[in-house]
């Protein structure tokens, strides 16, 4: 159980997969953000496909109920080598998603590229080089970096949705010209 | 809320869909079985993907604490058109199956092929003749067959499941003959 002022918000990344999924949590105070902690849930040690997608909502709910996150980022790719994995990923996303939900908690997707592009400014880069971007603007020991890369991958998700909650309201809520001049015809010079 | 006796099985088959999700209860005794009723689970109207998903967590809770089913069967299509329909549906089908893990409900998956095979003979019959074949079978009213297709493609998973049930043990639990061999070692004429 965390104690959260109310000037702040945490929010939690999370990269879904069906035998590692990673998390990793950010306390964000304004324009400021640092980690709270990332790790992953390793789900290969349990027999069943069932006992895994059991497992990541026990556990994701855990999470939440230990953390209270006020918002969930996901890393959700679009694209997939095939319609088998896609399925499983679609099950262990669902899962996930539906922690979130059974909590009220908002959700945001952000595919892979996006996150990397976010981080690195390189929608390609290596997931080395988002770990490395993250351990250097988050100020995070070698001791604490020391984690699977589907942690960091997480704590990626979370870090890209910090960068989208700082963006000016007019970049974030208006979705055109004609969107902006109807919520603010006050503003408009006629 | 439903009287069971302690002989009597309940089986729900879902038909998780990402538009309109199915569903259908089948009441076992021994080995005969009547249906107790079907229905679909409309999610067109859900304007975002997130609140669909939630939509379905909460009705198939519903549907379990009100009709205590003892196992869930999934119609569940290993194959797709593309990944991004396949992700889609993986969602829709993770949350079902975490809603009957959530309640410790067992859950056995059966192709749609198979589905129609075990109630028409034929892995390739249309809808229409799974609902047709359905309604012979567990005699039910031109009236309570008034449904979408959904409703009776989810009994049917149920129906397949009863099927699979009355099946002898020995045809269930070994998947071969050197399996069967082997736990059955003693039966053997060496």
């Amino acid at each position: 159980m965390l104690n959260k002022s109310k000037a702040e918000k945490i929010v939690l990344g999370v990269d879904p997969g069906t035998n590692v999924m990673g998390y990793g949590l950010l306390r964000v105070v304004g324009n400021k953000t640092d980690m709270i902690c990332m790790g992953v849930i390793e789900l290969k040690k349990y027999p069943s496909h069932y006992l895994k997608l059991g497992k990541i909502f026990e556990r994701i709910t855990s999470i939440i109920d230990s953390y209270h996150p006020d918002e969930m980022a996901i890393e959700a790719p679009f694209f997939g080598k095939n319609v088998q994995s896609m399925l499983k990923l679609g099950r262990a996303q669902g899962v996930a998603i539906c922690a979130a939900i059974q909590r009220d908690i908002p959700i945001t997707e952000y595919e892979p590229r996006k996150i990397k592009m976010a981080i690195t400014g390189n929608g390609a880069a290596s997931k080395e080089q988002v770990a490395g971007m993250l351990q250097k603007m988050l100020h995070i020991s070698k001791e604490e970096m020391d984690v699977q890369m589907d942690a960091t991958d997480a704590l990626g998700a979370a870090y890209c949705h910090f960068l989208q909650m700082g963006k000016p309201e007019t970049e974030k809520k208006f979705s055109s010209w004609k969107d902006f001049a109807v919520k603010n015809a006050d503003k408009i010079h006629k």
